[in-house]
């Protein structure tokens, strides 16, 4: 199937759908509907089985979705049946947060290299991690085949590790820096922000 | 004007604008016109003048918008021509991240209280604050009336925080547990993961 088929909003909900199912399988429940799919994330059931109609469907009338299927299912649509190495730019307070977070693992991903120009982080070690030194980066993701990178320095340096990442072959950024990122249209950015988000909310605070 | 007029797809824009004007006037310059600042954002001019124009435009035909007049205007409309109050919940390394972040205050938002259940960290302090017992967080807010709050705990315990936050007269929510919140319709949640944006990219590689 040609991925360009699929409306890319409906791409961004299926790790919503992935991740209610695997809260579901963990709380010992074995079958599903898209109804009470539905009702856990807060999306109509029409809108659910039309999204998974585009991949084939999966459930069978009347007797719904088998979880354990349906998140098998939904890691290979996502690429995520596989681990992606991630190589983490920027140790400040964030970056160091983000390299103790235990969750990645069972998710598809893992913190695999870490990065920063600062000499006084640089050899020092988070959890099993050593800090490498930025200028390294390029060349440790272009030997290792890294295709992910998130972006945690500052604003002003974001764009200069973006290019440099590019350079190097990734073709997925999750940014964290409050700037938006130039890169080829063939390269994948998300922007994590939560002041976008916050001020989004307080536009119906009255 | 009635803020229920406005479609949420246009407000989710605004705060991305007002960052990318706030960045220019750093840089120094002081006019800009859609197709620039359309520019600087991905998004074409045409989307941010029909965009501007639900609030009644504020460029004039040939000479661009000023940036500080737009970036004033649009502050008014976000509401954060004010700081609001922030409540943080759980003191993880995330936690621990945010309340050391300095990029709030210019943006319209402060950390002003930091709660936490753990014994071990009751009345210690992160920077100036003083992480507070969680059991006395709605008492709080409702006395401070903390309109916003920021969820860190973990997946299990972030919807009894929401219950409470709510319960207290929280009306927005930034939730970063891996869990979709069930809460009143009037209030506004906005998530934060970074695993639903990673699967999303890898979605896209082959």
């Amino acid at each position: 199937m040609d991925s360009n088929q699929i409306p890319d909003i409906v791409v961004e909900r299926l790790p919503l759908y992935l991740q209610t199912l695997q809260r579901l399988l963990k709380e010992g429940q074995e079958t599903t509907s898209s109804k009470d799919l539905g009702n856990r994330i807060g999306i109509s059931a029409a809108q659910i089985r039309k999204d998974l109609s585009h991949f084939g469907g999966f459930g069978k009338q009347g007797t719904g979705y088998s979880i354990k299927y349906l998140i098998e299912k939904l890691e290979d649509i996502l690429n995520v049946n596989q681990v992606w190495d991630i190589a983490l730019v920027g140790v400040g307070f964030l970056g160091h947060a983000i390299a103790n977070f235990d969750g990645f693992q069972n998710h598809g991903f893992k913190i695999a290299y870490i990065f920063d120009n600062d000499p006084g982080k640089i050899g020092t070690k988070i959890g099993n991690h050593e800090i490498l030194d930025s200028k390294k980066m390029k060349e440790i993701i272009k030997k290792n085949k890294i295709r992910v990178v998130m972006i945690t320095v500052d604003a002003e340096h974001a764009q200069d590790v973006a290019n440099h990442a590019v350079e190097a072959g990734v073709d997925a950024i999750l940014n964290y820096a409050p700037v938006k990122l130039m890169v080829p249209e063939s390269v994948q950015v998300q922007n994590i922000d939560p002041i976008l988000k916050l001020q989004h909310m307080t536009y119906y605070l009255r």
